[in-house]
């Protein structure tokens, strides 16, 4: 790396701290970088810019936005008695690249992890309790993750809304679609067969 | 994608035009640098512009460089007598790391490729020609890739050195330190064969 000019080594240097990136891959990118055209590396540069100058969080479901309020909060289509709780931004595009919700988002930005010292009020609960005392919400989806800490954080808010007359649902865990038995874990399985249906 | 707001999705897409970068990398990579402190997004927009305003090719070697000659043309310690030619800048830091060389490079910036069009007037061989014409090298290393197009090109260098009074020679093929003969290609052991010397 040393035997590239200075320029070259700050480029990989600033590169290799993103996730996984080495040091032979942030090489290969910033070569790719120096002979790319330069209105390309410029428009890589500025759109790293602006992300961080425009991106802020909804007010009302903390999601990703480039406006006060998010895409999704402000679709005036969008069912606002479904309420599904994420726990991070890129839960939220995956569920919608499934095209199976209509309703509406809270992103916790986070889980309950008292390991880590993460408690209620480090994560967005307080503003989900408030969305669901004063709004029509009917349904609330629990698609927090399958981990310990995502079940913990599901139960957590299942017996905060107990009292209120909010129906409360957990995604399903199973065998992924395509998914051969044989690789699929046992703790997986296990919930596949307790949670197996009429067919 | 269209889950996100506009700047997200520039990101992404700016980021996806990387080799080896596909669209869920690019996604991954963007949500860290969305999270990641200010002062870490900034140092890698203005590493890249930095990269395409300051770095240029060494007047003489054709290495990048930040100056007018690059560090190794430029350097007193090395020997003038060993000139080694690569194909690519990425080649001449491998052969750096190594440290197995101290002479100066010559970086043709390819290979001969008749099927792509590239004839010798494409890459820098004049500029080759001319600094063994008027240079001290007493000794030129070829070491451009053991590909077809890379293997030519150096039999076409020997050839238009043949008259002039400088040593060619060519990197040794063989198995690689390490490698198990079992996982070595046919025509890498036929070489390593082939170049079989006393013990």
């Amino acid at each position: 790396m040393n035997h590239y000019p200075q320029p070259i080594i700050a480029l990989i240097k600033n590169l290799s701290r993103l996730p996984g990136i080495g040091g032979k891959t942030a090489e290969r990118l910033a070569i790719h970088i120096l002979r790319a055209p330069r209105r390309e590396a410029e428009q890589l540069a500025h759109s790293i810019l602006e992300l961080k100058a425009k991106i802020r969080f909804c007010r009302r479901c903390f999601a990703l936005s480039d406006s006060e309020l998010c895409k999704i909060c402000s679709d005036v289509e969008r069912s606002d008695e479904l309420l599904c709780v994420v726990e991070q931004p890129a839960d939220m595009a995956a569920i919608e690249k499934s095209g199976a919700f209509k309703g509406r988002y809270h992103i916790l930005q986070g889980v309950l992890s008292p390991m880590d010292g993460i408690g209620p009020d480090d994560i967005r609960l307080n503003e989900l309790f408030d969305r669901l005392r004063h709004g029509d919400v009917k349904e609330l989806v629990l698609a927090t993750g399958t981990s310990v800490e995502g079940e913990a954080t599901a139960a957590y808010i299942q017996q905060h809304v107990a009292r209120m007359p909010v129906k409360v649902s957990r995604i399903a865990s199973g065998v992924p679609v395509g998914g051969d038995l044989k690789y699929v874990d046992q703790v997986t399985l296990k919930k596949a067969m307790e949670s197996r249906h009429a067919f």
